[in-house]
């Protein structure tokens, strides 16, 4: 049996398909790419994971027909590589920005694709004749790292991924916590200052208006207005509108003492943050993912001395605070893992 | 049978105590008091509730006695009310200070009665002879409005008492909810400004160093020391110290405007670290209890419309924002409840 197309996550254990071995199928649904693959039901293999532009302006219908397309060209590869038949795969997992309605399967409203009260599950459904589930891709990135990156085998976990926006996700008793209506873990929204920085949600001082990708430009950006000396401004020849969180870690790394104070900014707003929900829920690990956590230990180092600073001693002993490592597949695994834990398959 | 020991929870449907009805009795120990009380497992009916004072002076061993003293005196007043037989007393839940370990069932550390690892599970039920849990009287108070309360019949549930200090408690489906260590749902010590007031717990900001009974009656005194005229000193008999939130709320309701203004920063202060209570779960209910809440409408109203405006509307849809309807006994009855979540009676 050919071995291209076995996951990272491989053993290679087992050659070929043992005839009890059952398949889930990915999507992680975001504004600019799609991110699709197949998994065992055990989570140990990973197969054809691959990411297709999402050309949200071919409208919902548009979208659904690239991601029926994208689930089969999964399912035709996973099938080449391991020889299973289509009866084997069990349905389609779908993580999708919010917020939505898991049990009627509607994305509510999402801002990046211009839904309101989209039927997607039940579309994707109709598309590729399998069962499919849909939940929030921030929970989706959380469910993934616990399953199987570096939240694996904890019991309570809080994600934060964080880039444009800062999503969550609440693993609790080994289980997504979802609330009331579906909205539960959105600790990006939390209020940090009270009377600080207006959010795009409509409320002031959210962690989001301080940590996210672009709130870390615009604060160096407003640095700079200030008169602060700094190579960021030749590094982006002079376009201050292009510094992103990128640049300025760039700037740090070579110790430009503007961005390396950005950086510590940074940590001091993530940490106060994490250490509310380390105070709220006592976690064993916090997974931090996103574009933003590439500062590594720059921004890592300061963050748990903020949350030291600020939790309960016995909250900080209990908790590891890391990086995901699943990178850009922690949403499809995750999606994967939504679908079994839907149908009480984990 | 006699009719007196009735609890007000009672039918009345059920005369004397059929032979299947099985008692479990609470304690809620505090700094000042102590609560007393027992239920049948099915939480219908209350017996022999009674408060002592807890004379910490005495020292570990001496409230021990008071404890073991207060359960034999529940389940005599019981059985002579009931008829019941010793057997059918199943147990003791305990609800204490915090933290606490609950797996072990030690006290780790009280300041209100100078305790350290105490081991007062095992030291109770060596007293009563009988099987007892040890659980964090905030949990405690949440689980008794969750169970025949304000908060009856939710599926999740936070629940925040406001006095001395601000304790919290989560019940998750249906479940007290604990976390890694047994130190969750504290967001009394979430910070709503990271810049802000220093509270005793070390942290900056935290919601409990504006909004407890001691907070409130504190930024009172601050407005007075501005020089801003009010009816506070003059209630007091020009002796500050006197100030608690209860008088400031008698002083707001004859509309004074300094008090005036104190609740509505309050509800502010409140509303704000409710509304990150709103954005992270999504409950069916946020319980409010202990003194500080005696205010009713005048702090609820305001109270409620800052949530409004900070937090999602889909979570504030889902979320009622009520009082506590169990007073002093929410304690004692959720102890009840957390012995016999514990042992899988609920």
């Amino acid at each position: 049996m050919a071995q291209q197309g076995r996951g990272r996550a491989g053993r290679g254990a087992t050659d070929g398909d043992p005839a009890d071995t059952r398949y889930i199928v990915g999507v992680d649904l975001g504004g600019t790419n799609i991110v699709f693959g197949a998994m065992t039901v055990d989570g140990t293999r990973q197969f054809a994971m691959h990411t297709v532009p999402t050309h949200a302006e071919l409208g919902a219908d548009g979208v659904v027909g690239r991601i029926v397309e994208g689930v089969e060209r999964v399912i035709a590869e996973t099938r080449a590589t391991t020889g299973a038949a289509r009866e084997r795969f069990l349905g389609v997992g779908i993580g999708s920005p919010g917020p939505l309605d898991r049990e009627r399967g509607i994305v509510i409203v999402t801002p990046n694709l211009g839904w309101r009260d989209f039927p997607l599950r039940d579309r994707v459904q109709d598309g590729v004749k399998l069962p499919a589930t849909l939940d929030n891709d921030a929970n989706c990135a959380t469910l993934g790292e616990w399953w199987i990156g570096a939240a694996k085998g904890a019991r309570h976990v809080v994600g934060l991924t964080i880039g444009t926006g800062i999503g969550g996700g609440l693993i609790l008793d080994g289980k997504l916590y979802h609330g009331a209506s579906d909205v539960a873990g959105e600790p990006g929204h939390a209020t940090i200052d009270s009377t600080g920085r207006r959010c795009k949600c409509g409320n002031y001082g959210c962690l989001e208006a301080y940590a996210s990708g672009p709130a870390i430009a615009e604060r160096a950006r407003e640095a700079l207005a200030g008169g602060e000396p700094s190579i960021l401004p030749q590094m982006v020849g002079g376009d201050l509108a292009r510094i992103t969180a990128a640049t300025i870690y760039d700037a740090a790394q070579q110790l430009d003492a503007l961005s390396v104070q950005v950086v510590r900014d940074t940590a001091r707003f993530l940490g106060t943050g994490i250490a509310n929900l380390l105070n709220i829920f006592n976690p064993e690990v916090v997974v931090l993912a996103g574009g933003v956590t590439q500062a590594g230990e720059a921004l890592f180092e300061p963050l748990r001395a903020e949350v030291r600073r600020r939790a309960f001693k016995p909250a900080v002993d209990a908790c590891r605070i890391v990086p995901g490592i699943l990178e850009g597949n922690a949403g499809v695994v995750g999606a994967v893992g939504t679908f079994a834990q839907w149908h009480g398959l984990m």
